[in-house]
């Protein structure tokens, strides 16, 4: 079977996001994990204007199609404003629907304070399930995030890595399941 | 490969319960649709007081869990109740937990007013992810639940039988494909 | 004691957006109330683009936050996507904060299907609390926006008109308790 | 004006619940605090059994209507069960109605893990809504319940006083400005 596909995006586009180093660390760690292609997706690159909606079609929403179509599943790498998704976040999922259907989506959240975006979590998978994806349920979530790498941008912390290879296991086990049965 | 096997379980146990004339329906139409084995599920079978908690298995609830070994998947049918799920159903799903893993849910919400359940289903499927299962984007919602059926007990919207079929048919679609992945 | 001041805000910019229709009738009938003055809001007025974030004030959110400040509250009129709110939308709330803070919020969804925009009602709320706002238990859900008005424009089902008249009811209440505490 | 009233609620009737001790704790400091009077409530001594639902109330549910009836607000404590709230905590939350309405609800969250019950005080707070109470947006998070008293009984961490200080604050905000506008 060929290699699985699963791009990594950043969902964040505010000035200052903390949330870039977390996307480099996950888009790393992936390539680590190793047992499926990826790619680094960034939010600003794909909305224009809060115009960009499903009716109108930009380039960019097109290669955004393309990308999804070829993609076995889907990794979401966010903050958390005021315990919901960011705008532009939103913007870019709701372009497209069928190209996300029946494949695995993982949240990594980030947050500033002590819960690392757990609130964006829940109710991110909630417009996830609507657009027929498989959020997953391991989740992981990188509070204070300020703080997590230190000068030379290595993660203080190196828990993360085994907790992301176990997010990559869980993502990977659906991932297949799931082509198999869309190929069936 | 043997048939799947997918029991529908009704989550209310209030006296009056308008619910259990809807679980009914979806059982009926789950054995019209055929492609998988099922049973009815009542909650008040399972769940006899607040105390029946995980640490606690009681006999009731170790029945409850050679039923969802056995399952391929799970439909539930609720009544909402302040735009959650009944207490009664959470106590009867907090009591299991390996038992759900990597299987697909479905669920049909019931109301009085006219949302069939909306917001229900909702948190459910929050919960549900939690369990490792698979929430299904199909969801058949029954609003107005006193005047779903006539006297002779039949439906007066033939509509949702072709509604629960497309949901069977996406719930049998999840269970076929995690099924063989979880053999594999 | 003054006016209390409520302002109607817009929160769709799509294209073909059927809620500008469903936000006017919303503006007209708070006239009708007549409790509270109120300003007709387009949320394509305050968001330019996805990088206007908080960090970054722009003569559109200093106009948003003037707005705001003066309020005694919020009334957002918002269709539902892919179970959430629109990402403009969010962009918009999350520009603000102090502004809000002790303020009530009332919401009507609205929706092309039949559920009325009753999951972005629950999500919109959960960001409202933390703009320390008060989320009122009244709501209107327009479903099937695009049957809902008559080719004169006039509200087909005129029960709309008595179920924002008990809306507007609690959020006057809430303003007012609110406002005489905040001065206290 | 009188004092204000505002029990607190522990929301787990489970075998070793570490949230006990989080109540008693939250309690104390509600003493402290000493600008509301309030009661410690158990919801073990509310409710018996799945069957005790808002159509038939029992002495229990008597009393819970009493002391809900008198008070200005509610604190619960509550932990989280697989991202919900306890069905012991449910099942007693929806024996009552008139009694919650226009009163402020606080809500103090508790797990085993590290985000202290986040996604349960999320939802919980979709709930209070429907049942007309104010959540308000300060919550007290308590995650590592095991570890968070010493053998004595005495907290670790010591700026969990201050931030009930704060939360209480602003709940007795919302009880007295809510209180004034009930009677006037």
């Amino acid at each position: 079977m060929e290699k699985l596909f699963i791009p990594i995006l950043l969902g964040s586009d505010r000035e200052g996001r903390q949330s870039e180093k977390v996307a480099r660390f996950v888009f790393d760690q992936a390539k680590v994990y190793g047992k499926f292609d990826t790619q680094f997706l960034d939010v600003k690159d794909f909305v224009q204007t809060a115009k960009t909606g499903a009716a109108m079609p930009s380039e960019k929403s097109k290669l955004w199609s393309e990308i999804m179509k070829r993609a076995d599943g889907l990794v979401i790498v966010s903050p958390e404003y005021n315990h919901g998704y960011p705008g532009e976040l939103k913007l870019m999922l709701d372009q497209l629907y069928q190209e996300y259907n029946r494949k695995p989506a993982g949240i990594c959240g980030v947050s500033a304070g002590d819960l690392g975006g757990a609130r964006m979590v829940e109710v991110l998978r909630i417009c996830l399930i609507e657009l027929q994806m498989v959020p997953i349920r391991e989740a992981v979530y990188f509070p204070k995030a300020h703080d997590l790498f230190n000068e030379k941008g290595e993660i203080r912390d190196a828990s993360y890595k085994e907790r992301l290879q176990k997010f990559f296991a869980e993502l990977a086990w659906y991932a297949d399941a799931l082509a198999k049965a869309r190929k069936a």
